[in-house]
């Protein structure tokens, strides 16, 4: 099948360069010592975390519930869900995937944790624990060692669970700063934490470094975007994800407009200080995409001079950030050397609860 | 049904606030003598669309083939795509929705117009042509009058098309000196357009005081979202459209984490100057969701004192942009006067192609 006579706007997935991501990151992990899980959240596909786990994976992580669900529908059966569940609905589905999967959840407060002590209990199988801790992040985590142990000691004594260790995000250097002073308390109470969980991939490749981590949680690092080529993670020739699109009017010299706004890349901005628009045209390196409307983006085509884009010209272009676009289409295309493969569907696409 | 059952997060519309926001709409265009003909990029649902219709909608906008396809299969049989197409795949399309139903496409270039043209040659039937003029919104639309009069001429003389109208995004005190020059000079070469198409909801009470728009297209007035209450189209009250949210971690005083993040509500900004934050809580008046990951949401409850939410509480949030939302979701449910009526699917979510 000829690529171009695919319908724009469509992602598109190169394996080969998929592959070669996939084998960087766990020849690292091997070397430093670290347990690799891999976050779902950028793809999305069974057929991805099958490969991750054939190259090495111990497991995959996923943000949410339906995600896990998906994936435990496809085989996968060593889950961490890296995300507090509150709620008697949240417990009796976990309660599910227990009864199938080995589940780990981790949590940073009372409410989640009782969550998950009801799901062990409906399930008869004890769910593992992971305390999560605050690096500096200001997002879910508890801010202080005392909240660590106190969390800890509960999961220890109440049926249902299993402290099983530690999670932060992203790994810094005030990660390694908490866990020197928090394991040594820890070991004292008889409280070791069998994982230390760690994630982000920006700095994945410098984890050894910074913290004592046991397993890496890393998602973007399957398939990169502008993002982590921004942040020195990887190439443009790393990026396996593009979307392809169709320029569909130039309404001004310096103007091309292409069928793909916020409804396919999704708005997310580029970090303050390392560029602006919303995505990097490999074939146009001057064409910048400086805004967009639901399904229309404006590229600003001045730098391109007499060598810019026309009306029905198909583009590549390499998001700002992968995994909410990732979210945005139900089914994508893999490429192996640049020939069509197959439409490969995004199961847990929208997975939101 | 109880409503504080169904897992979150999930978006729940409240369909008496949406039948008030369609009847206003739709007599504020018989009043006007405007035809109104309804954008369901933000809906997305055939059977609010169906509504719409009942009410005195001449037909329905949708901005991507792929939507006009879903409404097509739905009994819907009078569209316009506000979207120029481009390539033999669409025109394909095209021609197979123009044998069920009155099709028409707005464009801005030759290319478009030829996709146009071979559509109705390969359906056996014309369709009808809108050109696109820009009012200074610098998107898609031909920016000089000489070239919408080419357009328009080449529409008349090609074979598989026929020349309908003008149309114009977002209708503004320019679409009315542009047409108050442009109109004379087609009816003087006997190209009369039988419809003026013009849209936008912020300004959509005012259409007639601007220009002499026959048909009106608008979206986000049936739901309404905190940039329309920006920009005093409608009042919290008129709010159609809510996500219902978890507070999953209070890991600080003045920090709640919401179980949705940019994968639930999109990165959508305000316009600049209307307001900062990701949505509007309407128990929580001072509450302020901050920042946003993919699946968190951080909401600064400082403003809030001893009345902050805790772990475990539902919330109810108003998007900042409703459609991106809309898109992000397989399904969502339906209220009467509050209380659950049904599960209803996003049918053309995600239909970008």
């Amino acid at each position: 099948m000829e690529l171009s006579l695919v319908e724009t706007p469509t992602p598109v997935v190169e394996l080969d360069i998929v592959e070669a991501n996939l084998r960087r990151m766990q020849d690292y992990c091997d070397r430093a010592g670290i347990a690799l899980r891999p976050h779902i959240k950028t793809h999305k596909i069974p057929a991805l975390a099958h490969r991750q786990i054939e190259l090495g994976a111990r497991g995959i992580t996923c943000q949410k519930l339906g995600e896990a669900e998906v994936m435990a529908d496809a085989g996968i059966d060593d889950i961490l869900i890296s995300y507090p569940l509150v709620g008697v609905g949240k417990a009796l589905r976990l309660a599910g995937l227990a009864q199938r999967a080995t589940m780990r959840v981790s949590l940073d407060n009372r409410v989640a944790l009782e969550t998950v002590a009801e799901a062990g209990r409906i399930a008869g199988r004890e769910i593992g624990v992971l305390v999560e801790f605050d690096s500096g992040n200001g997002r879910t985590g508890v801010t202080s060692i005392d909240e660590v142990l106190e969390l800890a000691r509960a999961a220890r004594e109440m049926a249902g669970v299993r402290f099983d260790g530690l999670m932060n995000y992203p790994v810094n250097a005030r990660t390694g700063e908490i866990l020197r002073d928090l394991l040594p308390k820890m070991e004292s109470e008889g409280l070791k934490p069998g994982i230390i969980s760690g994630g982000g991939t920006p700095n994945a490749f410098r984890t050894h470094e910074m913290a004592p981590i046991t397993e890496l949680r890393v998602g973007t690092y399957i398939y990169n975007d502008r993002m982590t080529v921004a942040a020195g993670h990887a190439s443009w020739d790393d990026c396996a994800y593009a979307v392809h699109v169709t320029v569909i009017s130039r309404p001004r010299p310096d103007l091309a407009i292409i069928d793909a706004g916020s409804k396919v890349f999704s708005s997310d901005a580029m970090p303050p200080g390392t560029g602006d628009g919303h995505g990097y045209f490999p074939a146009y390196a001057g064409a910048k995409l400086v805004k967009m409307s639901e399904e229309h983006g404006m590229v600003d085509v001045s730098a391109c001079g007499g060598e810019a884009p026309k009306v029905g010209e198909r583009l590549r272009v390499i998001p700002n950030h992968v995994c909410p676009v990732s979210n945005l289409f139900d089914r994508l295309i893999f490429t192996k050397g640049g020939a069509f493969q197959t439409f490969m569907p995004i199961a847990a696409r929208g997975r939101s609860q």
